[in-house]
């Protein structure tokens, strides 16, 4: 796989994720709102990537800033830090990589400021070399789910792509995979962005992994005729009550799975819940433009113009329809991980997990 | 509404769907095969629309026969009756139009060849205007169930579009908006060929009838936060036991209501219903092109070259998970429906309903 995002020659390089499959472009960002924009604009998505892009973003922005003193450094990086958080509101990881970042500042307050530089860099480099770390673990945890002969139903695109490399719901996926197991997938193609047609797809191909591509709404029809035997798909945010944030239409896949006895499991790392957002209700939804409805690309139009559309990117699915989290620590169930968080909360520990 | 199908100047005059909402072209076609190619290419589109445009497609093609020999001739109409009932194999409609064509020509056997085919002109005819009064009739009796400040979420285009005029499950819509409920409609855009986003969309604006646009995996988050209060589907075949085939994605829909507590309503004429289909499992349903899935308007790629594709153009809804069925004679339970069919069935009546 090509990396999704790194550390190049002083930039931060992101595979353009929205040119494939048809185009494998790199993108050098070379300041921060560069990256913010390539954010916003889904050049790179998941909530685990986007936590690794923002947090060398962070890095990238403080580099070019010309104060010497700690004072005026610290409040400058806090601009690009409020700055990068600004660019999508629904996956916590984002907001958790940032949090980091101001952490590690705050840290190194008795320390030159060329030498914090340096340490940002580092960090950012950290947080990018355990989400690979992460996942692999969620990997060897989640395999021991699937079987030979077993065909996975995922949604989005929670890969590779998705993250730093590995992937979440994928990287279980694809451990079992190298595990020598005989899985097959099914792809959600995943309207409006079709994250699942152009990235799943293209990532399992590239893994002469067997993907079949459906239309989203094939995956119930298929439920039924018995071709499903487990769901995975990722996560945006997770609730402390274990509900979760993740692509649209999710939610409508775990609704399908239970009504034909199939279990639904979700796949992110630790920093994916956000023990500051009780409930699901709780967690901000992008809407984003209708033109992602409405045209295909943004210049293929398949609607007529002028049409009312609703375009929310992400929906909640409730903890009590979903199977097991799958985390680098193991596999939970929402309600023994909500219970571990209160725990941990009553603690002393609150808001984002680290 | 600018009218689906008529017979124009000795031809069949269809309105291109293919092109909507873009284009808004008519297509002649002048011999049987080309009505076949435009059923085969969704040209025409809608159970009821490709019944009424096979029956056109008998009666044209009936007209350039030479034969004077009535025996000659009725072989020759079955064979466009052949060709014309293998453009596409899971709408029912389609099969009992051409059967009633064949009827017609059979229950004219001690007449002239030239009179027979001004009747098979005027049975097709009368087909069509039957099928707007049986779609007015729906409305109707549909009517009832939609009340003021109630949201409608519909699948696919079971609109005038999908029949002679004003439409199945729309007419429903249409019906209750003309009595002055203020309704609206959310639309499903119904991938891969976006049915509702180009005709269902359409068609409402054009009566500016408030509609909002969907992809197909928002429907359960819409519902789940209470946005939906009732569910108005087509059907392209209703088997002898109430089972229902209809556009890919509307058993998800269904098993979403059930999920919501939402009323589920399938809206389709007595034609739609298939004695000799015992249950749904015995409905044949089409597969179609992969491109359908892999590319929009089959030249912009959405997926990987070579990718695996299931694209089945039709599901079925198990009979326990519809409220009810919407007739031209009533509302019926699936139930009530297949009791009084194997009660009709009893007194000597079986294959298609007439």
């Amino acid at each position: 796989m090509v990396p999704t995002v790194e550390w190049k020659n002083g930039a931060v390089r992101l595979l353009d994720q929205s040119r494939l499959p048809s185009q494998v472009e790199f993108l050098d960002c070379r300041d921060y709102r560069a990256v913010a924009q390539a954010i916003r604009e889904l050049k790179v998505r998941g909530a685990p990537a986007i936590g690794v892009t923002a947090a060398m973003g962070v890095a990238l922005g403080a580099q070019s800033l010309p104060a010497d003193d700690y004072g005026v450094f610290v409040k400058q990086v806090d601009e690009i830090c409020d700055h990068l958080a600004a660019s999508r509101p629904t996956a916590v990881n984002l907001f958790w990589a940032i949090a980091r970042m101001r952490r590690t500042v705050a840290a190194l307050a008795d320390r030159p400021v060329a030498e914090i530089k340096r340490d940002l860099i580092r960090e950012s480099q950290a947080i990018l070399d355990e989400d690979i770390a992460l996942c692999k673990a969620m990997g060897r945890h989640g395999a021991a789910l699937l079987h030979s002969g077993q065909t996975v139903l995922t949604h989005c695109n929670a890969g590779a792509l998705a993250t730093a490399g590995y992937g979440t719901a994928l990287g279980v996926i694809r451990a079992a995979w190298e595990q020598g197991k005989q899985i097959r997938v099914v792809a959600d193609e995943t309207r409006p962005v079709l994250q699942g047609a152009r990235l799943t797809a293209w990532e399992l191909m590239q893994d002469q992994i067997p993907v079949t591509l459906i239309t989203d709404n094939m995956a119930g029809s298929l439920m039924r005729q018995g071709k499903i035997q487990v769901c995975i798909v990722g996560a945006d945010r997770i609730a402390a009550n274990g509900d979760v944030a993740n692509k649209i239409g999710t939610y409508s896949v775990a609704v399908l799975a239970r009504a034909h006895g199939i279990p639904f499991y979700v796949a992110a790392p630790y920093s994916t819940i956000d023990l500051a957002t009780e409930t699901g209700a709780d967690i901000p939804i992008e809407e984003r433009n209708p033109a992602e409805v409405t045209t295909i690309h943004g210049s293929h139009p398949v609607a007529p113009t002028g049409v009312a559309v609703y375009n929310p990117a992400f929906d909640v699915t409730p903890a009590d329809f979903i199977t097991g989290i799958i985390t680098e620590r193991g596999i939970f169930t929402p309600q023994a991980l909500a219970d571990a968080f209160s725990r941990e909360g009553a603690a002393g520990k609150s808001g984002l997990v680290s």
